[in-house]
């Protein structure tokens, strides 16, 4: 494994992005999210991604230029149009303003459309619980999840991250509604290894662990089959009916001019309505209870969401973080 | 299968309400909202679940003559005390407060502390829809899933309720983080039919579909594995801390005297940021193409959360609602 340090690749992706266009305070946020979020482990979604951002500006896709604005405004409740920029910075921008809005009404939330793929979804949650609040976010996608019923992609995998602040490590669920991505399953079937449990559908049409053969058909599965995608559906129609955006079925079935998401921002600022201590105290001890249960391997501890990411981030952070050496040296040549 | 006029249903616990002590008006909500269940289709939380009801007010776990009052309140986001109260008493007035509230700020949420069972999670979301209105809501539980990675029951199965209001019916997600119910394994293991999907652990530590196995475990699995183990932490963290209330891991093991969930009642009202018509056109548009899907299984078109419900109101209410013999024989001893 290649590491390298964190400025280094900070530093890397800010002049990348200066060269696709971008201002300097924008290629700084955006090449720090992309950063972040290598730094944490989340490798999918961070410099890997980067080739894919990049070709996507080329392709028009994203518009370097193009910054969220407020379209509508009602109370504690906003509309925004992303104007088809760059999908991290639109993200944040209606993250900010969210905690900000929750800051003067206790909750807030922000309806983004016309957006670009946020990258880590997560980015969004840790940020509002850095804030101390919690918040929910979630983002449509194009259609590449088979409804339950169907075996023709209908819905999307749609992410959905929930953040809880608690000050001895924030607890961030960030999932999508397929119980795994393709990239998971890519990974799966080069070292042709079955997966944990089924995760879609083989050419009969049975459940499968063969990552290769969901591959081939494309029938993912959704998480507990019809409960993730009832739950995709209505994740959808929430963020582009609020957006009055894109819903998935309207995104085209090109992951490489994947543009025009929906999403949702929410954020519910718990510090006046909430006693000294409270939060940490009901916190603390739902935490301890998970780590306190007997596990069923005993060298795998329970673990809540986000735990792994802090181990990682600190890892990273000492030993450099990893990066794949194709990915660094495209990138290399690309500010050289 | 025996059938009885809707209004003789509602007459029959209303009068049973006023048995067990509540006020007139207060029997008279929680009747119709316990009959209007089984109208839609929801046995398993209406008529059904009366019995217990009763035997939860008698050994002293539902205080009949408790309302939930406000403790908290900043902006759009307030705190509720349900003091132990009739569970679907205190969840419809949370709710309809929730919807004053957004009619105000856009949005809002109540976080209900001490409450008792709402019955079926789905009538709050149908309010809340029939107000023009989008909803989130949902409940902690006792323990009674084991989370991903331990055979101990640690995370409640917290409903999670997502409504979307359309004129041509309602979208209304109700899904319990489990992949069955307790009572769907039950109707399994009495008829001896395999699950359609392996629905949790056997003795062996295996998956399997195999319902009286997994209420020989109590190995019961969440959706999705370990992204519903996760889904349904944060769910539960989210409404103790926002409710003061307690966590899953405080609320015992007894079923007969689980009392004191945390509950969220969230909504939010489009009115004032969105176009006339555009709501209908983005949401008939998903449904649409959602029903042109083609089904797996020509004779089971893919239908949306809630479309069911439509048509079984419908139906119950033209033919006489379905109750079980038995259990119409006791509330009819009951009230006699």
């Amino acid at each position: 494994m290649h590491r390298v340090p964190y400025n280094d690749l900070y530093e890397a992706l800010r002049r990348a992005m200066l060269r696709l266009g971008l201002a300097e305070d924008r290629a700084a946020l955006s090449a720090r999210l992309f950063a972040e979020t290598t730094r944490d482990g989340v490798y999918t979604h961070g410099l890997n991604r980067f080739p894919r951002f990049a070709a996507m500006v080329r392709n028009g896709s994203i518009d370097v230029n193009a910054a969220a604005t407020r379209t509508a405004a009602f109370g504690a409740l906003e509309r925004w149009d992303g104007h088809r920029g760059v999908g991290n910075l639109n993200a944040f921008a209606a993250m900010q303003n969210t905690i900000a809005l929750a800051k003067q009404h206790g909750i807030a939330a922000v309806a983004l459309a016309n957006t670009n793929h946020w990258m880590r979804g997560g980015t969004y949650g840790w940020l509002a619980a850095e804030a101390g609040m919690f918040a929910m976010c979630w983002s449509n996608t194009l259609p590449n999840l088979p409804a339950w019923g169907t075996a023709v992609p209908t819905v999307g995998n749609n992410p959905l991250v929930i953040a809880i602040p608690r000050a001895e490590g924030h607890v961030v669920l960030d999932m999508a509604m397929s119980q795994f991505s393709y990239g998971t399953l890519a990974a799966y079937s080069k070292r042709n290894a079955p997966l944990p449990v089924p995760g879609g559908f083989d050419a009969m049409g049975n459940l499968t662990t063969d990552a290769a053969a969901i591959e081939a058909t494309q029938r993912a599965l959704p998480v507990g089959y019809w409960k993730g995608s009832g739950l995709s559906l209505v994740l959808d129609m929430m963020a582009a009916m609020l957006s009055g955006g894109l819903a998935t079925h309207e995104l085209g079935l090109d992951p490489m001019r994947e543009a025009g998401q929906s999403q949702i921002f929410l954020a519910i600022d718990p510090a006046n309505v909430t006693q000294a201590g409270e939060l940490a105290r009901i916190a603390d001890g739902v935490i301890e209870h998970l780590h306190g249960t007997a596990p069923l391997d005993p060298t795998r501890p329970l673990r809540y969401p986000g735990e792994q990411t802090i181990r990682l981030r600190e890892e990273n952070l000492r030993l450099g973080v990893p990066v794949d050496p194709d990915v660094w040296h495209q990138i290399s040549e690309l500010i050289s």
